[in-house]
């Protein structure tokens, strides 16, 4: 036997096993509002302090435990309720017990004998998820993240409208094109420009004073693209966008397909959208990675993507081959992400969800609230969502009676106090430009244990890098 | 705080956590021979046996770890050595590690500042692979499995051709085709359709009896599609393919390629390719999922694949934002992927990895050999790689001239023994048809503490399943 030795052995590994899960208790896991979020380093001073050589030679098993110690000390905390700067925060301890033993399980979903639980696991949570959708829905799959959903969705939509692209490819089609707003993800365009529809031919619907998409834009854009002889595929909405958090109206915008009887696309209306991608690992704290693509007709997935590869879904096997969910996806080999979501979902009920999303929706109002009650803050437009998009405003910028005049000025405040505060290791907090809209914070947590204290706090800390800033 | 609670908490969540890495050390993570692979349950009998239900609340801890029991009690042990059934196997400890504190950071890799250690040391990974391939190598990303890395090179290659693909779409262009040995992973079609290209675009060329490309009909196919105004974008060889783990002839390739100008494909001649794609969570033992797709021109991926999204890679950071990856992939968030293959290779050095596979290189020949010292076996094709693909011949097929003469007889043999070896839960071994191959075995194991009593073993238990079943 080598000193690879893909079998540990209770002796050797047993005891570095240990030491690894008792390091990953101490330092990561249980982190408290004492732990900073990050201790910030330079790329370059990180490369100066952390030895990622690799060489021909092992190294000890005490050297190994030295940089598991340096990777937790210098990376960033995203479990710490300070960690405010994505979409994804909190560290839950049943998906973290979920990944875990998937992980020492190693299995990879493809056919239902090689991994029978996960197997079943995902056709029932898929199905769970489905019925809250409404009654006509459909089938699903799990994603290596959103934006791989979104480009998956897309790809359904012009399978649908052309059932030949699976077999001829998009050759002798006219010029397709994909509606959405303008503050939609950019992996509409990443996918679109992959999938060989062009990412010129994604055409941005504006949007209001809110962030919503415009129907009467939209509807003007579809008429004007098909008097041109482009064919609309999709119409994407986003219900919580990324920066405003702002809801599409999907109603309006099925209305709008309908009437063209053209394609629908998509948590009033939901059940009228064809696709639909959700993320568990954002909103849900679900660990990273766990994104579903759901869809209305049962069959479209496997008519799309299926291939049936003889090596693994042989015609003569000894149990319904319908089980084996590997040819409805465009992977092989696949993680298994299902299994932490479902323990989650089982410790919690979908009451422990609902109780987690309305504490994430009281802190927004209360950072809201608190944050117009104060001089230096300016909300940048009206909350949807949990999405609280506000400036921080200098004493001299304050009062002024259209802040957007001042914008140069405006937009170079935030990333200082961020640079600040991440040079302290105190808070991480998001910021960017929107539009004409110069750089601002935006406020969101996924983390259900962030108190009105700690917004008080984050609030007060920005206040005080501000003053000692921008005098 | 609500009982959601993504801060653990060390009373509460503590000791549950606790028992879980006490169960997986126990039952999952330093399983011995004696243990079953798997305990084999039909779908039905497993929805019987299995709460998978989700419901309004949430369930005990006790409860929980009694479904945690019974996840691993109906999953399949892919760490054991008589796994031989995909092209993954065996649990690699310091690989567990590794991924372990990925998942208890959480981290998503776009920018530095979120993730700055897995950042550099992707780019440190990522250099050091390319560095084993040729001198003027290149770049590359971390992929959600193989088949999306397969499918993200032929749109590099896609777009290295026709660079406005990525604004215009495919609209414009003149019929694309893609060139693959007709024993390539089926991926290559399932991407093929989702680019666009369609898979009717894929052009297979011919093998030769040991699953090698036949370079003559390569050529021949090249000059036929290019008479008949299709454009070649890319040729994709295998180095050790699915089944019969062949060798493309890269080098043939290359020349013909070179010789028509047209874009090259691809462990002799390695270098000359243009994009490759390597699977370290298969050969090499790190858990799922990791793979890598490496390209020779170092700016590609960014001009294929960047939008920058502002909001992420905001052009007013307080550092040097080319440290930031996300902008050349196709994800947003992404699951770090890197951690658990850079802390197997600094424990185990490059030697250990070597040394892994002259073990399974050894196991392998062992296995031919021993098999062909057995009447009741007979190989498929020539071994070039780990794969060996043979037959079990029933008593009443030994000694025949031209065994494929009872090709349908043949071929029901080994789906039967499989059948009882994963009833038994003892073994669990792939086989498949191919082209007019009726169906054989293929055994192949990643696993290097797999010893020469363990392959006798296997190949006697063939033997007596297919005594008793075939008289």
């Amino acid at each position: 036997m080598t000193d690879f030795c893909p079998i540990p052995e209770v002796g050797k590994h047993g005891a570095f096993l240990e030491k690894v899960v008792e390091l990953l208790f101490k330092n990561v896991v249980f982190t408290t509002r004492q732990d900073k979020v990050l201790l910030w380093q330079t790329p370059e001073e990180l490369e100066e302090q952390f030895d990622f050589s690799l060489s021909q030679n092992g190294e000890s098993q005490e050297k190994l435990i030295s940089l598991l110690k340096n990777t937790i000390k210098f990376s960033v905390k995203t479990g710490h309720p300070y960690f405010v700067n994505q979409l994804f925060s909190g560290l839950d301890p049943y998906g973290l017990a979920g990944q875990w033993l998937t992980d020492a399980l190693n299995a990879s979903v493809y056919t239902y004998e090689v991994a029978p639980v996960f197997t079943l696991m995902e056709t029932h949570v898929i199905k769970e998820v489905c019925r809250m959708i409404g009654p006509q829905w459909g089938d699903g799959l799990f994603c290596p993240g959103g934006s791989f959903g979104n480009g998956t969705a897309i790809s359904l939509a012009r399978y649908h409208r052309y059932p030949d692209v699976k077999k001829k490819g998009t050759n002798h089609l006219p010029r397709l094109v994909v509606f959405a707003s303008e503050e939609c993800h950019y992996s509409i365009f990443k996918f679109s420009a992959f999938l060989g529809i062009g990412e010129g031919n994604v055409v941005l619907v504006s949007t209001d004073e809110v962030g919503q998409l415009i129907p009467s834009d939209l509807e003007g854009k579809l008429d004007q693209q098909i008097a041109e002889g482009a064919v609309p595929i999709i119409v994407v909405a986003t219900l919580g966008t990324t920066v405003r958090g702002a809801f599409d109206p999907i109603n309006e915008i099925a209305d709008i397909c309908k009437r063209r009887d053209k394609h629908r696309a998509k948590l009033n209306g939901i059940e009228r959208a064809d696709s639909i991608v959700v993320n568990p690992h954002k909103l849900l704290a679900v660990p990273q990675q766990c994104s579903m693509l759901l869809v209305r007709s049962e069959g479209i997935l496997h008519d799309c993507f299926s291939k049936g590869a003889e090596y693994l879904f042989q015609k003569d096997k000894h149990y319904d081959r319908s089980y084996d969910l590997g040819d409805k996806y465009l992977q092989c080999g696949r993680k298994c992400d299902v299994f932490k979501f479902w323990l989650m979902w089982k410790a919690k009920g979908s009451s422990g969800f609902a109780s987690h999303i309305d504490t994430l929706m009281d802190s927004a109002e209360y950072f809201e609230q608190q944050a117009n009650n104060r001089p230096d803050f300016m909300m940048v437009s009206r909350r949807q969502y949990m999405n609280v998009c506000f400036w921080y405003l200098p004493r001299y910028l304050r009062g002024k009676t259209n802040i957007l005049e001042h914008g140069s000025q405006l937009g170079k405040v935030a990333p200082q106090i961020r640079a600040v505060m991440i040079r302290h290791g105190s808070v991480m907090l998001a910021y960017q430009p929107l539009k004409q809209l110069p750089n601002f914070f935006r406020f969101v947590s996924q983390n259900s244990s962030l108190t009105r204290k700690d917004i008080d706090f984050i609030l007060d800390h920005i206040s005080e890098i501000g003053d000692a800033l921008f005098k």
